[in-house]
């Protein structure tokens, strides 16, 4: 959209403005999660304080975007195009402010983890997850800065591998709990864990969907792939 | 706010519409988690599948509302409160919306648990923690309603009640898990809606907080009221 226009409008400056924030708290964001999944695998409790204190700065920074926001909409009065894009960095800053409270949040149980038995190979497979979730964040932010739809929907479809790989934890959890209940309190943990993690692939695709709409001027419907059937076991929360 | 104008204006009579649409939403979304509380104790089936299917018309009635506000910003190009009055309403849009979205997890959780064995006490607890999640939810759409700082700050205060009974729960949960292995998938479900219920505590004060910055022009800092002692058995969550 951007690229069509030759000469840079006021508008384009400030909304370039607001964006390179929206960049910056991606990046904080990543990290933070990164440096939470490192914190738990490592059992290094003063990475994970770090990372809970770090959580301010990504809170200021949100308020600061709807501010300029605000400011942008109110002095540059965008119509329509222009204005759907002011109002997704609402949004999409929204979307980050809650999955850096994930990152303080998983930070958080790390604590209470350490001193409690290990439970085998979780910390590789969270890791892993973690991984996958961050990619997607990544690419997420990357086709919202390009307006790149194509990338958006890939982001999309890399969702259900992040529900699999959630699916398998939660059974793997359930046996050792079963196993030994010895295993329980810290498994009730490191589910919460998965799951927040999980839930960071949710908002990856919800960034994704506003992207797709800002391209389209529609959400994508629910053709989505999920992971979505009810078993007894398990059950799939893609939607939470 | 609206009283001291004594003459409606164009925007006034705009934002009333907008704002009667978010009433609405938020009418929408209290049923849904009431009935899933309900279908959840009863374990009535049909009644979880009422939850899940109305969510649609949530989402959508969201988005009509994002449409509306961004229509009326364009129309009017309202500044200073003004402007930051119609971000409140997407801000509490996307806020219910999420609502929606637990209430549809609990529908579809019940489903599972009709097939597990009942867990004690659990239905009547759950269902005492969501009429005090709906007393707030309620109370802070009114509190926007009437920008009422005071009302507001009243359901900020009462969200530490919903975090002490979650964390009462949680400590129930795995008791009967350790007693018993048979219950450790259902209590894991259990203690999952146990969650959704206490997230949606927070949403409720998520509103409220709004409604303060609306009054105030400031959020709410760090002085909330919270039960967030980390132990080990347990581990309040109320920032998530």
């Amino acid at each position: 959209m951007m690229n069509e226009r030759h000469i840079m409008s006021a508008f384009d400056r400030d909304l370039e403005t607001v964006q390179a924030m929206v960049v910056k708290m991606g990046g904080m964001v990543e990290s933070a999660i990164h440096d939470a999944a490192i914190a738990l695998e490592t059992r290094d409790e003063e990475l994970a304080d770090q990372v809970r204190r770090r959580d301010k700065a990504v809170d200021e920074l949100e308020a600061q975007i709807n501010e300029e926001a605000a400011r942008l909409i109110a002095l540059r009065a965008p119509i329509a195009t222009d204005l759907r894009t002011v109002l997704t960095v609402i949004k999409i800053s929204g979307i980050l402010e809650r999955v850096g409270d994930y990152a303080k949040n998983i930070a958080k149980r790390s604590h209470v983890l350490v001193h409690m038995p290990a439970i085998n190979g979780s910390g590789i497979a969270l890791r892993r997850m973690t991984t996958t979730v961050e990619g997607m964040m990544k690419d997420a932010l990357d086709a919202y800065i390009q307006r790149d739809p194509a990338l958006a929907t890939d982001v999309r479809n890399r969702d259900l591998e992040v529900d699999q790989m959630y699916n398998a934890l939660f059974r793997e959890f359930l046996t050792h709990m079963m196993e030994d209940p010895r295993n329980i309190t810290a498994c009730m943990h490191l589910h919460f864990i998965a799951k927040n993690i999980e839930r960071v692939g949710d908002h990856a695709t919800g960034i994704a969907e506003q992207v797709i709409y800002l391209a389209t001027g529609q959400l994508p419907d629910e053709s989505r792939p999920k992971s979505d059937a009810i078993t007894r076991a398990t059950l799939n929360e893609g939607e939470d």
